[in-house]
Parts: C-alpha cells; structure tokens; sequence
C-alpha cells in the first residue's frame, strides 16, 4: 500500500513557460462533461494554461475533441474508478489507488504539474492530500482557506480553516495566521494583509483559552511577518474592509461559510420574490436588468469557488461538488493565478521563517542561553 | 451583597388580564428616548400591555409625558446609575444595584411583571439575570435563544445557544433542544416542532465527540417529548424549510448568527449599490418601490429583534443595543407573546418532564433495580 502508483514515465506536456494543471474529471455532481467545458472556458480565456485531466479515457477524449483547439493543451491520464461523495476518508485511503482522485494528486506529487483541482468529495481529497504529499515541515494541520465577497478593494476576504479539520489549536491558528497572509498576498494581490482572529467579541478578555493563547502567538509573530494582526474579530466582520484574512478553526470556519451561503441565498430567493409579486415590479425588474445582474455577479457564488489547501507539499484546489462550467473555470483560474505566482515556494518560505524566528526568540529567552 | 435591593413595597399596577413588562430604559446605544417610543408603539397597538419602566426619573416622566394616554400604563422606578456596553459582567455583579439593569429584572424577580426586556450589555444582564433570578432546576447552562428568518410557515426558526456560554457539552445541548422546542411551540406557534444539531456535515460519524453524544441524548429524548428530532443540521439549514429549532454552542452560535447578519447587510448594501447606479435602475427602484419594500421587511433585522434567555426562574428579553423605536416595540411584542402563553410555566414543566423521564430510563435499566 505504501507503492507509489506512478503512471509510468508519463510525456510531460510542452510547458514552455505555460502552467500546466492537474484535474480530477470524476467526483462532482455533474459529471465530466461539466468539468471539460470549465477547462474549455479556461483555456480560451487563457493560452498559458495546459492541463493533464485525469478520468475514463475513451470518454474524456470524446468530450476535449468537440472542443476545437483543446485537444493540443489537453494530456488525459485514464483512471476508471471514481471516489464518490458519500465515501468516508478512512475507506478511501484504503482503496482510492487507480481514482481519478488519485491520479489527479500523483501528477502534482511527481512534478508534472504545479496544482491539483479536483470538484470531488472534500474529505477524501484532503486524506489523500495528506497522505500523497504529506505536511508541510512545521505544519501540524493543514488548513481549507476560502474567499469571502467582502467590502474590500480586492473584492474577496480570506477565511481558513473552512473545515479541513474540527479543531484548531493555539499554534494551529498561528500556522493559519501565516499561511492565509502568504495567500491573500499571492492569490489577491494585497500588498500587507491585516489578519483577524474570529471570536465572539472584539474585547481581549473574550473567548475560549486557546483563543486567547492564539491573539498573544499571533501579536508576536506580525512583528517577524509581513501582515498586520488587528486582534479579535466577529462574525459579522467577515465581509468587512477592516480586514483581509480571518483565521478560525475548521469547525466555526466551516458553520460561518455554509451560513454567509445559505444566507445569501436566501436572500435572493426573496428578492426574485419581490419582483414576481406584480406586473409592475416585473416591468421594474425588466428595467433594472443591467443592474440586477451587477448584482448577481457580485454575489455569485460561483464566481469565489474554490478552496485552497494549504500546509501541504504542494497546493490542491477543491472546487464545489456542485460547480457548473463557470463555477469549474473559476477553480481553475485561481489555480493559475497560485501557480504563476510561485505561491507555494513563498507559503513555504513563510512557515519556515516564522518557524526559525519563533525558536530565535526562545533561544533569546533569557535563562534559555548555554 | 446577598442583600435583596427590594424597592419597598412597589404599588402594583393595576393588571385586570393585562401584561405587564419590566423595562430596563437605559443601556442602549440610543438612550431612554428611543426606548419610551418604542414602548409608546407597543402600547398604541397592544391596549393589554402595561409597562415598569426603570430609569432616571425625572427625565422618563418627561418623556412618558409627551405621548398621550402613555401615562396611565406605565410605572416609574428611579434608577440613577447604568450599566455600559463596556462593563464587564464580573465587575458589573459587584456594582449593579441601583442600575436600571438590575432594577428591571427585580420586578421580575418579585413578580410584578411578567418579562424583563432591555437593550443593555448582554453579558452582564446574562450574569445578573442568573444571580437574580437564578437557574431553572436541572438546567445547568442557560442560553439565548434567537429567531433567524426563514423559509417556513412561521417566517422564522429559532437559534440557540446564540452566546450565553461559549461552550456546551451534551447534556447541555439536550436542554437547549427541550427549551428550544418549548420556545418554539409558545413563541411561533410550531405545533410539533422539528429540532437539529447544528455541525459541519448531516452525516452520523462527522463533527466533534460531543455532538456525537448530544444527537444520541436528543434522540431518546424526542420519544417522550412534543417534537421530533431531524438529526444534525448545517450552516445552510439555519434559513431552511425543513428545521424550526437548531441547537448549538453558543461560540458557534454566536459566530453564525453575526455571519448571516453582516451577510444579509453586504447583500442589501449590494444591491441599493446596483440600483443607485442608473438613471434607469433609479427609475426602476421607484417603480418596484413597493416590492422592494416588502423584501427590505423580510430581511429587516429589527423585526426578529430579541434574543430570549431560556433556562433561568423568569423570562428575560434582550433587544439589540442600536435597537430603534420598531425594533424596541418587536422586542417588546415577543415578551408580550412568551408572557401570555404562559411560556415559562411550560418551559419549566418541560424540563422538569424531561428529567423525570431519563430517570425513569435509568431506573429501567437491567442491573439497576434495588
């Protein structure tokens, strides 16, 4: 079990400058179809992308060739078997060998491409992350970090841990701390990411102990970073301009996420509501149009999808199960945008600094000397 | 300090079937003015209501003066000092006699009114609240019970722990599902109310040991109780259709509850944002002006305005801090609701039920007959 399943000695596609990505056609809930005409969206969008697309062969070549021009930016690696939604982590381990889901991690594990998307099963994707390209040296958990439609000049706030683990310690949060700031700089463009830690209230006596314990490990370390740590924040700050990166363990990260969703959904549920209710606000409706779908588009939860795994040896993007083509091409641009940013050598070189500089401030301790 | 601050020996108002309600004046963002408009409205609309109102005198007979017939229903109980957003609850329980917080929940306490209502410090009228009045027997954390607008019949469902206490093990949450379903049958008139355990997936093996424990606890106890039990729930189910009573911590809680405010409120902004941004959008906003104004009623946070503290020897309303007069006045009307249904009767009753029945259980189990 612990053989490496390497696809042979695979033709690497011609990179010559471009990036190449790895992606898992199987798992979502639209089937590959769905995930071949988001990489068709991508790749006419982008002429610096190539991909490798794991998946059923003979299906996957039908579906690039409709595709004019996608054929030559394509390399499909053919794994039968698929890991489904409702198969748990544990089992999948034992028995995801020969996955698209597999296949998919292995060609970012091996070097052939630079990041893996995959709109599969969350759990299984990040157990099998874990175990193909293990830990980051000095990451203890790694952490889902999602994008939040904010207030802010870059349009999207940072939050993680998204639920890629129910429990977070103090030095847990400060990993997340540094890696969500070395992301919103990558991945958004902010020049110095001010992070916030999500409690109950803003006072500093608030709050669990490891909260506590984490706002003093993170005050110390924004010193030796590149960010700014504003302290505690709430709830309703995640769409706020205040800040840029919220950090928070996987479980509340996870009932805050599906909460901003369902609310929001919600939300325009009720608004097309409103405007069915009489012909004059159809007619209004009709008139506001452009406006509407402003609206909609800033909303869109298809245009934020895309959870990055972070801590690990490599960087992984989740799309959402249920992701349209639209939804797929979004993964697939910030994977692009990851990639060509060198973020994971930067991630890396984060931890590895904060790291060093925690233990300079232990050796400068005084009675910690010789 | 044990010493009871009985006022003397109060003048009742007169209540023929009437309901009175204690309300604390002072506290919020916006001072006693806005508080006595409110109870004003509640008044107009509700000629059974009669008020306590504790603040500084002087300046509420003022006050009360000004709107017509007002007079007549209210009582004044002088109270100098206040307690601040600021205050923290440890401090505010040494110094709190003589505030208007702790005059409003001693006419509770004393039975002069039915329900105390404020807009104070939430932390410290939770911490006074538990001194004064003290816990419900076999309850051992008391929580916050809010209303979350949603899909159902009865436009809302309820929320609790929304921060009492930032944590809760299974015993706990089993109280919370009872207290919750009692609210839920009194305060919306849910005939047979269906409660979930809020976690990050609805299947059986995920999320934290104690839930795991809590949702088998709420099971057995769903047999002898007057709801049924739909299993866990996620952050997308708390607007859904097909819950009326979800049940968490109250950290998380908390978390959720600010998260689908600040989401609702970036929605809204987004779309006044949409509509201000065309002559034809405008003209399209007034022409929808009717529509527009049911949705912003819909999803007005000062209409579900009122966190209810379940679990202690009397009913206590929390209206927000920046509450306005309308969102004073449905703070109020709830209180009016709970008093009337005599909630807190049946509440006590519930629990009471409740622990009667696993006792019984447990003196059913082989090996434990004397």
């Amino acid at each position: 079990m612990t053989q490496t399943a390497e696809p042979g000695t695979p033709r690497r596609p011609s990179t010559g400058g471009s990036v190449v990505l790895s992606v898992d056609t199987m798992g979502g809930d639209r089937g590959p179809a769905t995930v071949v005409a988001g990489v068709a969206l991508s790749a006419e969008k982008n002429p610096d992308l190539r991909f490798i697309l794991h998946g059923p062969e003979a299906e996957l070549s039908k579906l690039v060739s409709r595709k004019r021009g996608l054929a030559e930016r394509c390399e499909i690696r053919d794994a039968q078997s698929v890991v489904s939604m409702s198969d748990k982590p544990a089992q999948v381990i034992r028995s995801a060998q020969g996955t698209s889901m597999w296949s998919a991690i292995e060609s970012v594990r091996n070097g052939e491409a630079t990041v893996a998307v995959s709109c599969g099963n969350t759990g299984a994707l990040m157990a099998l992350s874990v175990i193909r390209l293990r830990k980051l040296p000095g990451v203890n958990r790694p952490a889902i970090a999602c994008l939040w439609p904010s207030r802010n000049a870059q349009g999207f706030n940072v939050m993680l841990d998204c639920g890629a683990d129910i429990r977070a310690d103090a030095p847990d949060l400060l990993q997340y701390a540094l890696m969500g700031a070395s992301y919103a700089k990558n991945g958004l463009g902010v020049e110095r990411p001010r992070v916030g830690l999500l409690n109950v209230g803003t006072e500093e006596h608030k709050g669990r102990a490891e909260l506590k314990l984490a706002h003093d490990l993170i005050s110390v370390a924004s010193a030796d970073g590149n960010f700014d740590y504003i302290g505690f924040v709430e709830g309703g700050d995640l769409p706020s301009d205040r800040v840029d990166v919220i950090v928070t363990d996987g479980f509340t990260g996870n009932v805050a996420l599906k909460t901003g969703e369902g609310t929001a959904k919600l939300v325009g549920d009720f608004m097309r509501d409103a405007f069915a209710n009489s012909i004059m606000s159809k007619f209004a409706a009709l008139l506001a149009l452009t406006s509407l779908k402003r609206l909609q588009k800033r909303i869109d939860p298809r245009r934020v999808n895309g959870g990055v795994f972070l801590g690990l040896n490599a960087t992984v993007v989740k799309s959402h199960g249920s992701a349209d083509a639209t939804g797929v091409s979004a993964a697939l641009k910030l994977a692009f945008q990851l990639a060509q940013s060198g973020f994971h050598d930067r991630l890396a070189a984060r931890v590895a600094q904060a790291a060093a500089a925690a233990e300079d401030r232990t050796a400068a301790l005084p009675g910690t000397e010789p």
